[in-house]
């Protein structure tokens, strides 16, 4: 079983996770799932939705997947030193880092994308390239990969995102057969955001 | 603010969930969202999700939307004779029920579909029918309206659902808003399903 860890904050966005978590979650088989926080316990986002986490100092092995959501916390998170300090730690011993919209955020402030490719929430995209001033953004991408570090648009494009790592590191016809086995329409090309603002 | 329930069991499918929460949660003055469960306390799933949760038996008011998620859990609990009357009893006096994938199933259990339309996941179609006999199933759709009850196809179909409940209730354009800013493609057409079985 390839290990997913989550990490949450308080007003993480909730289909920056869930949508994600759906997707590696159908292949029962292939992926194991974990969440943590800051300090554990449970956390929660203004949708009503408490989480049980785990801390992010019992994160002791080497996740395959470090994924990042976004939402209005990742405002507060990139001023939470110690906190961005372990997200730094786990990110850099993972085999793959995933970010989802404002999540990127708290990537480009640790200084992990420094000269590399990322894309974010078109939305919110001067302050997020404001976090991280040597990153080469890429404002028209549903998602960017730059060899273990994959960054998606906002909320829903982390499921193409999700998808797209799928299709990468296993087949298209994989990918494909379990976004149908969802219901879900991919967006399948990563260099064209539906949602990009000119 | 209009209160949205959100009914939990052991092994709920975490889109058919998250999907419409994110949808409704993403307008904060509108509505307010709450979990339940039999007992209430922490719920999971297979994905490794556990979430906190009020008992069913809180409901004292009237939810303007009851949520009804599906999941393989549901194969348990149509046989939980307790836990659908509590569901019954809360559906009878909501606003709205709205129910995704098989959770269609727990209510064509309790009767309340007898005599309408509704529609369901169409991999788990035949299990869902034998659920409600009097029911008039319908094997094309993405999702079905039936006066006060909504019933979608599988997992992503919620988010349609949940769209197109709000262009029932708003306009098109409020429903198309919020969409664009989820980044989510909405399939508006509810009786044209692409995942639909021959």
């Amino acid at each position: 079983m390839k290990k997913v860890a989550v990490i949450l904050f308080h007003d993480f966005e909730t289909l920056d996770v869930f949508g994600p978590v759906e997707v590696f979650g159908a292949l029962k088989t292939e992926f194991d799932i974990h969440f943590y926080s800051e300090k554990g316990g449970l956390v929660g986002n203004s949708h009503g939705v408490k989480i049980d986490t785990k801390p992010i100092s019992e994160i002791s092995d080497k996740p395959y997947i470090f994924l990042i959501p976004g939402g209005f916390g990742t405002r507060e998170e990139v001023n939470n030193k110690s906190y961005i300090e372990s997200i730094k730690q786990v990110s850099i011993k993972s085999e793959y880092v995933l970010t989802v919209c404002t999540g990127t955020a708290l990537l480009a402030q640790i200084g992990l994308l420094d000269g590399r490719k990322a894309t974010t929430n078109k939305r919110a995209f001067d302050w997020v390239m404001s976090q991280g001033l040597k990153v080469n953004w890429i404002k028209k991408a549903r998602w960017v990969v730059d060899e273990k570090y994959y960054t998606a648009s906002g909320v829903s494009a982390g499921m193409d995102m999700a998808l797209g790592f799928l299709n990468d590191r296993y087949s298209e016809d994989y990918a494909e057969g379990l976004a149908a086995k969802i219901e879900y329409s991919w967006h399948k090309d990563k260099d064209n955001d539906p949602f990009g603002i000119e």
